[in-house]
């Protein structure tokens, strides 16, 4: 099924600066999809500083359960990432897989096993044969070349209906410094297919436990701020690494003035990159931000705040461009955390709709309905209970999503 | 807009036996609907005891706070219901319409508020005027009449495409008892509107402490147990009433025999009405049934139940006739309670798909087509670490779901 490019697609995507030292190659494997890439290998001349975050399922795919038991060694020298089988569900077979394209990407850049990371998106349950994949890789490793950002977004791409890409460039502490990152991921798990699916790389110097805290933290506001369908994949992956060019002295501790500089421009990125995997979310034809203020914790204003962003009824609301305040009102009940209703305070933009448990009785019709034509709708809700904030990002539920999902195999 | 009655509606809708002292009356208010009945009056000629479940929303409309304060009273002369309005996050205009209300409900049947019971359906947030109800309940009271129950079902409709009745005739200790209910509720929460409500009554004479005890265990296996859009409404409501016919000694405690045999009753009229609800789903055109079993307890079975019936991408798939039961796996992986990925084997129907953590090697792509053409589609999954189960009704989510919740003010 073709799907039509979404109309949140953002409208500069371009390739993204090289780093030295840093090298991908792409290929078409033929694994599912005909006539595209569907195999990325990036290739770090040089060790690298590594960090992880993953999915939090209880039933993580092959490859995943391979990076959390390599991440403890802390050096990255290659990573190889195929679309259209996620390699999740495989038994047994999925793990001699896994080892299968390891052994293979190890010996064509002859560095150790642990050293390669490796991710899969694409059918769960399916089993996946490695000799297409193991066959390619050693002419990639000598082909791959410094550059090619864009070529690499493009073959991890499932469902998405654009390249997802991000880039920094700054000074930390008199240095310049770059980061790049690419993304995929059209449903938190897309059809059949799985994941989002994110690959970060800078040329600064920072250990691999430096790199994890600034991961983990960033990670927070950003992919763990999203929310397309509430679905959690299998086989959801971010990995950062560090290639540590030698003008500049390792970050490795969280004291250095640097550390906060990075994690700074790290937390844009992430955002960046987390907000276009939401623009392609799966049918999305609007944006929804959810701000919560006022509740009794920030964690308990992130239960609320997800609890509006994954209602069906709120998204299909958006979707028919309907400011149902009513709704948010439901969804904030149904959060199970402390509320009280007649403190609720409620806009849609800079509407206000609701107030003191009950509907604004300056509430317009007219004028939020013209609000609700747009691409970007803004709910905030203040709980007014106390000083704890969230904001998470959504899409809409449309018929689309519905039918990217139902009719996929047919 | 006009909806197409659901493709699951029940072939045998009638009219329920009348059960004596319980009269019903219905009327045309106006408060949305035009051309058709919106408000019920449910009177008992003599006291009843009576038993409530309400919303765990923490936003609860102003009728649910209502019956809250009233249950204690344990007596129940009179119900009024009305569909078009919830009265849900109306402050304290809400609390005057429903007080208002109750008066004049009490006054016509010369009997105290505390024992007149209320239930509101419809749009949140709308301001409720009493006076179109209250100018009516008088006259309801004198001509309201034995019998009626399908005109009572058709009253309290929102969204719905079909009344919901259930009637059970059983022997209880000798003595011949009957059990009517009436439901209502397309979405958890309908589009705009609001909700699952549910009135019960029997002839039976029951302490109001062991109904309500009979009440909330069998509310377990039934309307806790379906799930539409995994929103929850601020109005959820359903109330059972015991009229004591004079024959029959009270129940009054549980280790009377006849508390199990009509308990076992009470459960299966709850199950019937409450499937009839899930087959009412917005847009619905399968019911989901999922077993789960081999769970560490029964929670965290209902809990990975939960996840599966209330996944997007479950219910889409099921909603294409999409055998795809790695979207099944990823529910599980979701629901974050202990699981062992490589001991789960699933089903659909009696076809075994996945066993050991991979895909069953006898797999037939071809008869498990047939199989989801079905109406009725069973997913069985054996977690295979305990004796945990729990089984969970649902339905699929289809384009008509969307349409229906997303075009609805449009």
């Amino acid at each position: 099924m073709a799907l039509e490019i979404s109309r949140l697609f953002p409208q500069n995507i371009q390739e993204l600066p090289s780093l030295s030292g840093v090298r991908i190659a792409t290929a078409e494997a033929g694994i599912k999809y005909k006539d595209r890439t569907d195999l990325l290998f990036i290739v770090f001349d040089k060790s690298a500083s590594v960090a992880g975050v993953f999915t939090r399922s209880k039933c993580p795919s092959a490859p995943v359960e391979h990076c959390r038991i390599s991440l403890p060694h802390g050096v990255a020298r290659g990573v190889v990432v195929n679309s259209g089988n996620a390699n999740a569900f495989t038994g047994r077979k999925g793990k001699q897989t896994v080892d299968t394209i390891i052994c293979a990407a190890a010996n064509a850049l002859k560095v150790k096993k642990n050293e390669i990371f490796i991710a899969s998106t694409g059918v769960i349950g399916e089993p996946m044969e490695a000799s297409s994949i193991v066959n390619l890789l050693p002419s990639m490793a000598k082909t791959a070349k410094e550059g090619n950002w864009l070529e690499a977004a493009k073959a991890i791409m499932t469902t998405d209906t654009f390249p997802k890409l991000a880039t920094r460039r700054f000074d930390c502490g008199g240095e310049t410094i770059t980061i790049n990152g690419i993304a995929k991921g059209a449903g938190m798990i897309a059809p059949d297919m799985a994941t989002m699916l994110s690959f970060v790389v800078s040329d600064a110097a920072i250990s691999s436990q430096m790199l994890q805290s600034m991961l983990s933290e960033a990670v927070q506001e950003s992919f763990n701020s999203i929310t397309v369908d509430s679905d959690t994949s299998t086989s959801d992956t971010l990995m950062m690494f560090a290639t540590g060019k030698e003008s500049f002295p390792c970050i490795t501790s969280k004291t250095d003035p640097r550390y906060e500089v990075f994690s700074k421009q790290l937390r844009a990125l992430l955002h960046e990159l987390a907000l276009q995997v939401v623009c392609d979310g799966e049918g999305a034809r609007h944006l929804i931000e959810v701000h919560v203020i006022g509740a009794t914790t920030d964690n308990t204003a992130k239960i609320i705040a997800l609890s509006i962003a994954n209602s069906p009824l709120v998204k299909t609301a958006i979707a028919g461009e309907d400011a149902n305040w009513g709704r948010v009102v439901m969804a904030v009940g149904k959060a199970g955390v402390e509320v009280d209703r007649d403190l609720l305070t409620i806009w849609f933009g800079e509407h206000r709709l609701a107030i003191n448990g009950e509907r604004d009785p300056e509430y317009c019709e007219e004028k939020i309905g013209a609000y609700m034509q747009n691409k970007h709708i803004t709910i905030r809700v203040d709980i007014g209970l106390g000083t704890g904030k969230a904001t998470v990002w959504s899409c809409d539920l449309t018929k689309e999503y519905v039918m990217i999902n139902g009719d996929y195999r047919s």
